[in-house]
């Protein structure tokens, strides 16, 4: 093997040990709460020891801006990717809608994290890698905002949706949404079908949309 | 001055300088963040030392269980009394909500303070004192759902308002208005009358009422 090759291979080993931490973390602080849960116990879940752990993450801290970046960062990827596939903005936000209600289990857990502990992204660190973390995922949350309010806009320009702040909007979507992950545990008394047909129908209401997509093609 | 007058002076003394610490704690926990937050700038905040702090609370968590309970208590208290004093639940629905956005700035800091440290009431804690102190908390949060529960299913039994789980809706509502709390700082750039109007139309919509009363009256 070259050292280029080994260099590789380790490159891949670190990345799969630093997904299986930021997953472990996920259903530790999802279950047992952020500020409970013990490093040392995510260090054993993984198999590697306290003093490994800081290979990947600086501290717990960092691991959860990670973790939040992450979860942010995938509610962008797959709006963007729906707002730029969708020409007609009213189609898109049906889309979007119905996509947020599209999750795992363990993304159940990584928005529950997302939502008990992003008072968080507000508070500074005086760590620089803990600062830098936190910066990026406080500046995607935005980012994920922004596109909401942006594709509100184009919806409301051709009066397919009432005017309204586009950011204030935007917010208020995003903050039902949101609250569904403060109480919603995966095999609890309530489907996920029952929960995302509930919240799916009001957010579109929320936004000025009927929940059915034909209907809102005639109007 | 006899001894039972001195107790009584002491006793109301005693209730000043909690006040004042809950006041000062809720300040710094919505300004700076909870666990930013020392233990000891409270104290000097209030003018005792750190020791003379655990004559009132054992600790800074247990100080926050009981911010979040009054805030939930005095939530709770307002929406009760308006509700025994309207016999119509539209209406009643109506003036909990604008009564909702009735709030002083230091309102705004609990209300932020609850929104970002809810998460710590689903936390067990292995201290007694802090355990009893959460759950109190936590019962409250019940029962303020609850009461909008029941609230609503009281609109919906005459056909007021449209049928849904009662539970869920009341969450929804609740989640609604809680996400405003996330972003809103008085004297930030949109005035609480403007985060009021809002709000409180989308509140009623969620909840399937007109956001004119009159209208309301006449459906």
């Amino acid at each position: 093997m070259s050292s280029s090759q080994q260099r590789r291979g380790r490159h891949r080993a670190d990345g799969t040990k630093r997904a299986e931490i930021l997953a472990a973390a996920t259903e530790r602080f999802g279950r047992d709460g952020y500020e409970t849960t013990k490093w040392a116990a995510i260090a054993a879940d993984v198999g590697v020891g306290p003093t490994a752990l800081y290979h990947y993450f600086e501290s717990k801290q960092h691991c959860l801006f990670v973790i939040l970046d992450d979860a942010v960062q995938m509610a962008l990827a797959r709006f963007e990717g729906i707002a730029a596939t969708h020409e007609d903005p009213v189609q898109a936000l049906h889309k979007v809608v119905a996509d947020a209600f599209d999750v795992t289990s363990h993304d159940v857990q990584r928005l529950r994290v997302l939502v008990a502990e992003h008072g968080l992204l507000a508070v500074r660190r005086s760590s620089p890698r803990e600062e830098e973390a936190r910066h990026v995922a406080r500046a995607r949350t935005r980012a994920l905002e922004l596109a909401w309010a942006h594709l509100l806009e184009q919806a409301m320009e051709p009066g397919a949706i009432p005017d309204a702040e586009p950011r204030m909007l935007a917010r208020a979507v995003l903050g039902l949404y949101n609250s569904v992950w403060q109480w919603y545990r995966p095999h609890g008394a309530i489907e996920l079908d029952a929960v995302s047909d509930f919240y799916r129908t009001r957010m579109l209401e929320l936004i000025g949309l009927p929940a059915d997509l034909d209907e809102a093609r005639a109007a």
